[in-house]
């Protein structure tokens, strides 16, 4: 059973609870209610404040921030004190990602597999999936839902209280203002699907679908689900269910 | 009287005065020519160097900078030295927000009441007025003018040089290479007029005012600014007059 | 030969090794295997992390970092530990800039008087000339070549694996996915050329050139590069052969 390994200057509050195995480099604070796992790698320089709970093999690189509020207490009268961020196992968070704490609902939380690149920001209450790689200096605003293995490129930011289907694709610098279906690429200012995400489809495995029929045929898709057992038409009629066209606006 | 709470880790220089019920926590770096007024929550890791003067009840966020310099002394020859940060009061300052010392004027200056989420940058000279909010990676280059409640997306840019009326608000990824009138929502790269900002109007008590006659007819109302005494009327007259059509250009 | 003058509370590991008259401030971290030449100034709160070489007279503000890896080791097959970050001579950094380690290649380098400002990040791999200007959170992502003297505006995104060429100049949040010629001005989502780069022509003391008649005929030029001995048609021409159009696209 490995020893936490904690460095002398590093500032750790009398609250912090860790397994084993841990690794904290210098300078870095960890104040409040938090809980972390087995070997994790803090690096010099993280900043962790509030409820948190960490899992097992996560690393955070310097600079990075977890668990700051999301609004001026005594504001807002919806503000809850007593959320908590989640953070599952096997996450990477470089340097400058800003994780806030929830304000509105129980949790933020961040599921298993994550890269988050340098200065990604996610926002109060956002749950986030497995294998979701947000690129540098995407930003996810507050209350929002990302699906599993959503990929979000360079500086592209999603408006609060948004649901991204799994699979679903941000072109760099894209700006969305609705939800976005599963397994599409978005791109542009505001943002239109520029195709299904193919490349999305062979990385899960999926390539037993006829890959070419979806990058052909997507908008009759889109716009008419087939009713084939397929996973790619499944997790689009889920989404419709979940999300119906009637109350919500989707990217098209 | 509350005392002031300074956590011994941090650095404080020589020059550094303040008054009282200040909090400073572990890490923070504040140097230089730096007063501070009453109750200032300063977390930890956050870092101010020049000179500075704040006011009371603000609240720095980690990584939080002050009063760098905006350019490379000697290298510029209109770079001036004495220039100074000013904030008022009641500003909050999340993660990684960035507010720059002058180098074209005396000051760099925020006003009261600002809400700067993480990433906002404000650049050198810039004057922000009461109630402005940046969003998360907002970015506000050199010497603009934000007049009050100016509210920025995510992710938006203006260009230096620019005057944004009260209560204009910018979508998120605009990007702004003009002037903006009060009241205005501009989006898109490069932005344009979408609408007026009838939240915004609510929001500060306008609503006795004909929201929808905004809502419908704002282009006849920016192409020819009614003579009638009206708020946001008066607040339009006014910015054509400080910045004339004749000599400058507007996002419309 | 001036002194070394490094805070007591800052970070230096036992392989740093340094010239002579360099500042190193509070609370900053160097870790691993570096040489720092002489007369750098590494403000408060800075990390340095791996394998790095930097030159003569560079500044470094807080919550810069340098060298971190930019993936995880053991993910990702082809990826190299043994890689550089090399950093020439009178190069600015300013806050919360992160340039990346290398995993691809040998090298993440850069070369001369580079002023990079607040939030801009230099991904894994990447060559910058000099000269070369990235403003308040500017992206770049791996595997790019900068020619001297690009300029990006704020917020600007570059896709992994672009050439750049040199003087080129991108807009405010433009969108690049495609190659960029020299001394082409390009903006948007997704970028195109908006004209050339005139006031880069003159900058760099090439106003003996007709600048007017790049500014009207850019198109033309663009389209069949005279044969013509002038300094902008050579760098388009060996451009062009550097990156044949046949196997690259082009912004146009």
């Amino acid at each position: 059973m490995a020893e936490n390994k904690i460095h002398p200057s590093a500032f750790i509050g009398p609250q912090v609870k860790m397994g084993t195995g841990n690794f904290i480099g210098p300078f870095s604070y960890l104040n409040g209610n938090i809980q972390l796992g087995d070997n994790n790698i803090i690096h010099n320089h993280v900043s962790f404040e509030g409820n948190i709970r960490i899992g097992n093999e996560n690393q955070f690189f310097p600079f990075s921030t977890v668990g700051n509020t999301a609004d001026i207490p005594g504001m807002d009268p919806d503000f809850r004190e007593d959320g908590m961020v989640i953070i599952e196992n096997k996450n990477t968070f470089k340097s400058y990602v800003h994780i806030q704490s929830p304000m509105r609902t129980d949790e933020t939380r961040v599921g298993n597999s994550c890269y988050f690149m340098p200065k990604a920001y996610v926002a109060h209450d956002n749950k986030i999936g497995n294998g979701v790689i947000l690129s540098g200096g995407a930003n996810i605003a507050g209350v929002c839902e990302l699906g599993d293995f959503v990929n979000a490129g360079m500086g592209a930011s999603v408006h609060q209280r948004f649901a991204l289907g799994e699979s679903a694709f941000l072109g760099m610098n894209a700006t969305i203002t609705k939800d976005i279906l599963p397994f599409c690429i978005v791109t542009g200012s505001p943002a239109r699907i520029l195709k299904m995400n193919k490349r999305g489809m062979e990385k899960r495995g999926l390539d037993h679908l006829d890959l070419d029929y979806f990058d052909k045929h997507f908008k009759d898709i889109i716009a008419a689900v087939p009713s084939e057992d397929n996973y790619v038409f499944n997790a689009l009629r889920e989404f419709l269910n979940k999300y119906p066209e009637a109350q919500r606006t989707f990217v098209k």
